[in-house]
């Protein structure tokens, strides 16, 4: 059996979504810069796709900027909204210690630039409270970046609260909803978000495409300088059937969002419940408040990567963490900022999952995964430490 | 008949480069950071396609960074050698005036830091020098970015010429060689290139893709922050089906790169005789030394924007300038630069044709093209004044 179980991070792209992107590179081939018909054409679909997307989001079409990806869209988020502060001598952001490197490494480059960066701690199952962000606000902040979920454990945060105590301060307020688009419903006024990143391939659209929504009145700075594509705010010819591909795959996703929801929350509880049964294993993040598709675990005394590629012999595609960061040796920064300590958060497992995931699927899954911990455990001496003793339990 | 003549503005894709594709969406979609063995043939297939591209170029395939077009290259490679020569106090960088937007806008941002930006006068036939460089370059130069050739006249530079003057002064060379790419042959090493930036839709291959390559040893900076994608130097799940179409698209280009060349600059040269033909009207750029498919020419006493019109209701798709810029109403920077006045720069339309142009396609523009000049000419008041001698010919 082959059980794809890593939607947070990737998916296999729909077919409503390549039926959309075919057109672009041989018929639709046009510049939407170009004056004549060809280029107007693809004008006219590069616009259908903006407003299709800004529908989904809640949002006016002139406040979405496609972007390459949900990196690029929070890179130049961050940026933006620290010229913007710089100019009026703020220089404070507020964020978590458990974002996504895109964040944390931009807010590392504005930190060196001289911005004071202030890192929220994370409670222990995952969330940051609007309480938190209310706090730490101070007269020279310009920034709140907090993401809408976390993409190794899962948990949800407080948005739209979070987006209140910043409106009412006048603070810039952004969210990395890469993995919340498509698949939690988002309506950006509704929530008081002012600016939001989102990746087309994390709910079957195609790689290399993404969204940077940031309400009108907020000035961009180009990340990419050139021609006048997008306002004049992203430049570089668009990437037509990408664009195409991304609206048409969110279109479908926010259609579909709470049926999806329902099924595929479901699949994770079974899937929780049955992980659960292993001895001395730990669910990561907030049980009740977290995505649909996410599961994640920490196995006391043994190592993520035999267990992935364990799970990999038997088909089923897992990851121990973001895919983003998985050439490195350390353990996960989600799960240190949970608490968690080094010898467990090297243990993690992450099961994300999709609509086109199946009841036989999970079946498949705990069927295997039991075995493989237990053929680890017996391997593994910190194992053997632990059942004689001679180490503590932690889980 | 629908004749498509500008492929300088993009290209319609190969089928070469669609199937080349295709599987990256829903078969191969794994993400190629990821350990389990869908993960790792996509790592594979990134890795054999950097392999292609490098080939390409004659590089070695770790001096390949995959971006998402040329503007992102073009950002990266300067900013990269800005910092490089920051370092070691060095801020004066040498270009030319006639570069594309995603390098001159570029420029400004660093002259805005405080980079000394000399732009070179380029000559009537459009050309720099490696003389005009040789005499520019000072002791605290940093960087030469010269294009490899125009994209809207289609000169080409001395490039390896160039890229010997910078060498022996010990100063970095990069080249757009956005128009290049896949139309003139390339080897880095020979032309003493040591970073070239190129654009996947110029050569039949995908929109939202491009390459920077950056010769061993030149550090690159983040354009985009996060993930350790890119050797940690381009953040983003990677583009695969792009980055495959690219790979594909380029490899095909090269492998027909004599024939091409000798087919397109054959129908080039067809048709800039017939339009010679058409009283005051002057062709722009090098007559010899100019790309294949590159026709450009000013056409006294009319609007290039009513002529654009006129053409693609004869199903003729042309540009007056750079896709890039076709939103705006000021007369090409690049016309200017070599020297025609506004009124006259004013009057242009750029015909870039592709191997898959005809010699009766070219017959049909040559057909078609005079009738629309000599018909926007009776409309013209400039027209009529020049005709009347109220107004000096230029042309």
């Amino acid at each position: 059996m082959f059980v794809y179980a890593d939607n947070a991070a990737t998916t296999k792209m729909s077919k409503t979504a390549i039926n959309a992107m075919l057109p672009y590179f041989d018929e639709e081939f046009g510049n939407p810069s170009s004056l004549y018909t060809l280029g107007q054409r693809a004008k006219e679909g590069l616009e259908d796709a903006r407003e299709r997307v800004a529908k989904c989001l809640g949002c006016s079409p002139k406040e979405i900027t496609f972007t390459s990806g949900g990196s690029e869209a929070d890179n130049q988020a961050l940026v933006s909204a620290a010229r913007i502060g710089e100019r009026k001598g703020k220089k404070h952001i507020i964020s978590s210690a458990f974002e996504h490197h895109a964040i944390l490494h931009t807010l590392e480059k504005l930190r060196k630039e001289g911005f004071d960066i202030e890192l929220l701690p994370v409670g222990p199952t995952g969330t940051i409270t609007a309480e938190q962000v209310k706090k730490a606000i101070r007269p020279d902040t310009c920034l709140v970046t907090i993401m809408y979920a976390n993409n190794e454990i899962g948990s949800i945060m407080p948005i739209k609260e979070i987006g209140a105590v910043c409106k009412e301060a006048g603070v810039l307020f952004h969210t990395d909803a890469v993995q919340a688009a498509g698949h939690l419903h988002i309506d950006v006024k509704d929530q008081n978000i002012d600016m939001l990143s989102l990746s087309g391939h994390k709910f079957h659209g195609p790689k290399g495409t993404g969204v940077l929504y940031a309400r009108q009145g907020i000035m961009l700075t180009n990340i990419i300088e050139g021609g006048a594509q997008e306002r004049g705010k992203r430049a570089g010819t668009e990437n037509m059937a990408g664009i195409r591909g991304l609206a048409a795959a969110l279109e479908e996703a926010c259609a579909h969002i709470d049926e999806n929801a329902a099924k595929v929350s479901k699949l994770r509880d079974k899937l929780i419940e049955g992980i659960s049964k292993i001895p001395h294993s730990a669910l990561n993040g907030d049980p009740v408040n977290r995505l649909p598709g996410n599961v994640n675990f920490c196995f006391e005394g043994i190592e993520g990567e035999s267990m992935l590629l364990l799970l990999d012999l038997k088909g089923i595609c897992a990851s121990s963490g973001s895919a983003c960061t998985s050439g490195s040796l350390d353990p996960s920064h989600v799960l240190l900022a949970i608490g968690r300590p080094h010898e467990v958060a090297h243990g993690s497992l992450r099961l994300s999952l999709c609509e086109w995931n199946t009841e036989e699927e999970i079946d498949y899954i705990l069927q295997e995964l039991p075995q493989i911990v237990e053929y680890l455990r017996n391997m593994s001496p910190v194992w053997k430490d632990l059942i004689r003793g001679k180490r503590q339990f932690i889980l």
